[in-house]
């Protein structure tokens, strides 16, 4: 069996032009990164006659080894251009230090992939790399700020603007900087967080062109005074600088899949420390050059989809007219209580006790008034028994389940789940919000803790509400929340799976996100900056004299 | 009067492919990023019937301001190809932290210029970006190692891989990292360079081709065991990973001169902190395709082209057929003890008095055995008068000196300079090399400081001397060495102007860098992460809708 990399590479990509012609675009609006890649010129108009649908491809609660998403929104795309429905993909770009810490690539799998994979993988158009300069030559600017004459009496004890690295490097999450004497500037206790997880990033996808972009960076919020008064990059003149080294990164990146179906792959923000959409730029540019543009949000639908309804729908001013949520057998047996070890077994009881996961997710989507569609991504360890008794499972409560073969058959094994999708998505949905902004910072909070996690009630840690009250005074009470949350559990504990209920949900600290416009709140212990593991995919990765690498995933 | 990047947004370019054809350069051996920039596929054979003849550019002692050097080199270029002779450039690529502090870019300047300049003075081809993460995946890779089993007892304590950053950003000078308990990692003093100056770069710089590459990055000294044992890149299973990150980084770039000369811009080295030399693979992908090739080497001559000669050659395996020194009067006048504020005015005692700068980097590359001129890079505030005397002064030493006015008149300024130039390089040239290999390294340094610097001696510290101890034991001994050393005076006193004498030198400690090849000694009290000033460039600078950017130099 070929890995992913070695089917990549065997791969006949057609010239990034043919791909861009595809929609319409000519080789003026493109900036092109070799052969095979393009940044695109924006804003594009919306073509007559297209129908500008969208389809929003989210999941249940994962396992560790993640349930195949994106491989299922690529067979999926593939699919429906296959049956003549004119589609185009808006997918987030990779991060680069999980490629090589334990969770390889995010390019899809199999023969359902975006390519050319290690390049997108890797350095892809440098779009993370100028995110993470931009963040941390703000941090320098600060820093510098606050050694010189400090007219605005920033308090160095109240700096909430934190590095950033695309690397998983937990000994960053920690650390004193500053030290070493009087020209070294001012010690401080401080940390990294990954790019992935940066307000920059989230800035990136939420920005409707560059002079939005310059003004969500002039609202960030980087610290208060010893007054406890909030400091912005506008305040200190650095917005124009740092939008400046966002020039390039926001134009979105065309690519191709193994099929040549068009790919805008861009914006990469985690979903459980972050808002996890690409960027909105992407997803409209795709949907004014196309009938259907296939999306993603990242994990399950808890932390994902959610973001995309009460978050990016808000700039992109569109909402889905499908949602399809990718189911495994294995994941739902694991929710189900089966150990990691033996999910290759048959084991229908334990399935139907892991049912309950993909339910709440379904029926949250519905709660939205949205069509949606369950896709089993087929493994080849599924029994006919297994894949039989899901498909009854969701049938029961009324919601359509079709088996995908994404990894395994490319569109060829997509088909079945792309003709629902077109019938849902070609049907009017009803869309209802979740919350309305007015709404305290709070209860907007126990909305998402509530209706979608199943929470009996929030608590909130004593500093969390006392910044509840400073947020009131500041005026931010009408922004939305993005929780930081475990992406294993709707709880924010991530042992419990299923479906659990009756719980408390712990809020520990809000961050404040005045530029991308959201505030963060940070459940449990969830962590800004992943860790490698014990053996770290690096370790196996090779590369020849020719180029050709392998272990990367 | 025009800004430079309003003479560089008024440009004409011509597409990448056409400067490319201009030297053979097929589409297929081009990746394109964006029009005007691509990476060129090695490695290039040399073009039969082609003279292959190597210029080296270099400069005095400059003033904080800088001496033009770069823009006499674009300037020497074009008028070369105006004359008819086929001439392209190999020189550094900036780094991007300079551009934000008080530095501005390092494409040269006026009607002299690389282009297009704001890109290649930002992110360019992501090849900084791309050392900047892979340096720091290895740090990661390496605190994660002794966080777990660490098999080779590898000493916190004794780690000396540094995290880089392309950003002036002092207070990552000293750094205390893995703060926070158990799950952070191990704590330990650490800190940041900036990324020109890490091993990487130079290892990049100096490489024929990738396995070269791989095969150096395998040989880094990370640390040292608790048994004080050194500890390698490839003991610890990582150097296929770094490769892998650099893969594309190491590629030369493609660009034009406002004249449309061909430009391979590629590495970026600073000389004061590293090695101060663009890349082999790039100078010699130049040299392969063209008579004349103009090549830079950072700061003065004392740094940028002792390093060229002793270091630099080594792997390229070719001696300059001729040496362009590049004085100013106004910084001839400043190491003749005028200050910043009145260099404008005349004033011919200073000019003879800073003159003895000039007439010892002339005396060294003369005793290098290499044919070399004077190029006085014309300023408006010059006199006639102190012209007459500069080129009297070098007269009476029997050197040329020739008027050069490249920011203001670009190539049509630079032709007398032009064929002094090829009447030198076209005639045969002797090249001595400074030392031998075979000397123990502080012999090395010596050789250096009194031949080159003018000291009377060399004093080492106590740490600097326990280091040769062990790096003889190590068998380290047959490396050449990198002197990092203030560029502002022969000597390792900043203030030291002119062509101080009877000075001890001081070495403070050596670094390994086994990968790059060669030991760095610190003077003084360099630093390897420069700071930002108290009113930085990134202040300055705006952007508008249009993406027209002002303020950057």
């Amino acid at each position: 069996m070929l890995t992913d990399i070695e089917i990549a590479d065997q791969a006949q990509m057609l010239p990034i032009e043919e791909i861009a012609a595809k929609v319409g675009l000519k080789k003026d609006q493109l900036e092109q990164y070799g052969p095979y890649k393009a940044k695109v010129t924006t804003p594009i108009k919306p073509v007559e006659g297209k129908k500008h649908k969208l389809v929003l491809v989210t999941a249940i609660n994962p396992t560790p080894a993640g349930e195949g998403k994106s491989t299922v929104l690529v067979g999926l795309a593939d699919a429906m251009n296959q049956l003549g429905h004119q589609t185009t993909i808006a997918m987030r770009e990779p991060s680069m230090g999980p490629v090589f810490g334990i969770k390889g690539g995010a390019t899809g799998g199999g023969y359902s992939q975006v390519i050319p994979m290690e390049d997108i993988n890797l350095h892809f158009t440098g779009d993370l790399h100028a995110l993470t300069s931009a963040n941390n030559t703000l941090a320098a600017l600060i820093d510098n700020y606050i050694m010189r004459d400090n007219e605005l009496d920033l308090d160095p004890r109240r700096i909430i603007w934190r590095r950033v690295e695309d690397v998983n490097d937990r000994a960053l999450r920690n650390v004193v900087t500053g030290l070493g004497g009087v020209m070294q500037g001012i010690p401080r206790e401080t940390g990294f967080d990954i790019t992935a997880a940066s307000e920059l990033m989230a800035i990136l996808c939420l920005s409707k062109d560059l002079m939005d972009l310059k003004r969500r960076v002039g609202q960030i919020v980087v610290g208060y005074t010893r007054a406890k008064k909030p400091v912005t990059v506008k305040e200190l003149g650095f917005a124009d600088a740092i939008t400046i080294l966002l020039k390039d990164a926001i134009k979105p990146n065309l690519v191709q899949t193994l099929d040549h179906t068009p790919a805008f792959v861009h914006g990469g923000p985690f979903a459980n420390i972050a808002h996890g959409c690409n960027s909105v730029l992407a997803t409209q540019t795709s949907l004014a050059l196309s009938d259907y543009t296939v999306t993603e949000a990242g994990f399950g639908a808890d932390l994902g989809a959610e973001k995309f309804l009460d978050i990016k729908r808000l700039t992109l001013g569109k909402t889905p007219d499908a949602v399809v949520v990718v189911a495994t057998i294995r994941a739902l047996k694991y929710n189900g209580g089966v150990a990691l070890a033996d999910l290759k077994n048959e084991d229908l009881d334990a399935l139907k006790q892991g049912f309950v996961n993909l339910k709440r997710h379904v029926q949250n989507i519905q709660n939205y008034g949205l069509p949606v569609v369950v896709a089993i991504n087929h493994f080849v360890s599924d029994t006919d028994a297994e894949v039989q008794t899901l498909a009854d499972l969701c049938a029961e409560m009324g919601v359509k389940a079709v088996v995908a073969d994404a990894w395994a058959k490319g569109g060829q094994g997509t088909q079945d789940l792309a003709k629902t999708v077109v019938e849902l998505a070609d049907q009017p949905a009803d869309f209802k919000p979740l919350y309305s902004l007015d709404l305290p910072i709070a209860e907007k909070v126990k909305a998402v803790a509530t209706k979608i996690y199943g929470a009996k009630d929030v608590a909130f840690s004593k500093k969390a509400e006392k910044q509840l009250k400073s947020f009131t005074q500041n005026g931010w009470d009408g922004l939305p929340v993005c929780i930081a949350k475990t992406q294993y559990s709707f709880s924010d504990d991530q042992t419990a799976l299923g479906a659990p209920s009756d719980f408390t949900f712990h809020i520990r600290e809000f961050v404040p996100k005045l530029g991308a416009g959201f505030i963060v709140a940070l459940s449990g212990t969830m962590l800004t900056m992943p860790g490698l593991g014990k053996t770290p995919a690096a370790v196996n990765m090779t590369i020849d004299e020719n180029g050709v690498i392998k272990g990367l995933f």
